[in-house]
């Protein structure tokens, strides 16, 4: 017995959706998606047939969330996020493209991590995983595997730091981190972040 | 006798429609559109008085098709384009531009041609054609011409490759290409691309 | 008695709004918003609560403008612009960002001047200022303070030449412009743009 909000201008297709999530004005989210506990599914956003969010989830306005991409636990998506699914699109309805969309072999799949955090209008390249807790800036092109905790800036996105769990960047000395705002401690070990607690 | 679809949270003020063609949930198509036979039309979506979109045409969601923007046959816009339309834009309503909005001297306009595709959050500067074929990256900013079949890539785009008609790479040896996939056979020509068959 | 027109696709829960200001199909303006005289907002917009906008802006479609986002008069705000309100988002729903979001101390305001342009797609990070009358092109990412009259491009955007307030590029002569366009005269003046009628 699920209590979920959605607004009257919705159109809401599934009924697997968790209790106090809510799911704001003009979104469509499509029959055979699930979605979690807790999460906020702004204005304007589409999520696919087939997709599955998990529990606390932000998705902020103007998001489409293909089929392909999973969203784990904690995820923060601001405002009109770019996912994709297919790494050479082309119009299906084209002869020349043959039978490339017979079946489904042309989806990629994108996994964002844990409490990780995709900045307004970041461009996320199919075929990659972003880490948990990793922080992708608003506008930045990620087109490839990101770490967990890592900073990315730019297009194509580098990586240039590493954010606490809580968000606030972090500075390692001696391999060692305290977010100077939460306390949580971090090691730096071979490029690989840590959390200590 | 035209038979298409119109999703019922659609506003699709135009009959002019080609058999086949389906238009999704809150989208807007304004009167004085004319959309092609086969075309696919994603959830919130506008059309612009005056545009013109040809046969087996994908446009993924969220886009905006502005006056001045001609797509041919069978191109892909991937989610949320950017398309624009005047190159130095301002509030017309503010008294300091004057008359330049009293006609349309400012609109350019912009040629996708046949089979392109443009990725999920490109930008496309008015004044521009893209060549047949051509396929723009999720996230490139296009600011010139491009040309047939090139893979433009980054901010500001710059080609970056060849791809064929099907949409995978291509990969030029003394002059001469087939596509791994589909088989079809190019010439590289003085630095464009001919498809052989 | 303010005289304005709202479509009725679209979802207004304000009365604040100016006369001959027009909002257009599947907007969403919320309660506690004010908008001014003259403006225009495009379909698939919304603006949250608390926001004031002013007079004679243009809004183009599938925007959001967030709260601690100030409009001043006049500014054009091109097809769905990125704003941003927070410079390290994080679900609030998760355990380990803690009391970040009790209060709104994460509020990060962003002030358009008078005049400005913002191009379509451009990002603009919270916590900056674009001065009157600059010019954002479309897909350029803002990371600091704009200077009046100033043209903004790339990623990260940096300052490329002066436009006047027609919008047309400025070319100085030994610290002296004229519009080519409109015959507004400017000077320089230790790297600042001055006006001179």
């Amino acid at each position: 017995m699920s209590e979920y909000y959605v607004h009257p201008k919705a159109l809401v297709e599934t009924e697997r959706i968790g209790a106090g999530t809510r799911i704001w004005a003009f979104c469509h989210v499509m029959s055979g998606v699930t979605v979690g506990r807790n999460c906020n599914i702004g204005d304007h956003s589409f999520v696919e047939e087939g997709v599955s969010i998990a529990d606390n989830v932000t998705i902020k306005n103007g998001n489409c969330i293909w089929k392909g991409v999973q969203l784990k636990e904690g995820v923060f998506v601001g405002p009109r996020v770019f996912f994709t699914n297919d790494l050479y699109p082309r119009s299906g309805r084209m002869a020349s493209v043959g039978p490339r969309y017979d079946d489904e072999s042309w989806l990629e799949a994108t996994v964002v991590g844990r409490g990780a955090s995709l900045g307004a209008g970041s461009v996320i390249i199919a075929g990659n995983t972003i880490g948990e807790y990793a922080m992708v800036a608003a506008g930045a092109v990620v087109t490839h595997d990101v770490a967990p905790y890592a900073l990315m800036l730019g297009n194509p996105a580098r990586a240039r730091g590493w954010v606490c769990r809580c968000g606030l960047k972090l500075f390692f000395d001696e391999g060692s981190a305290m977010c100077g705002t939460c306390g949580s401690r971090y090691r730096l070990d071979g490029g690989s972040v840590v959390y200590l607690g």
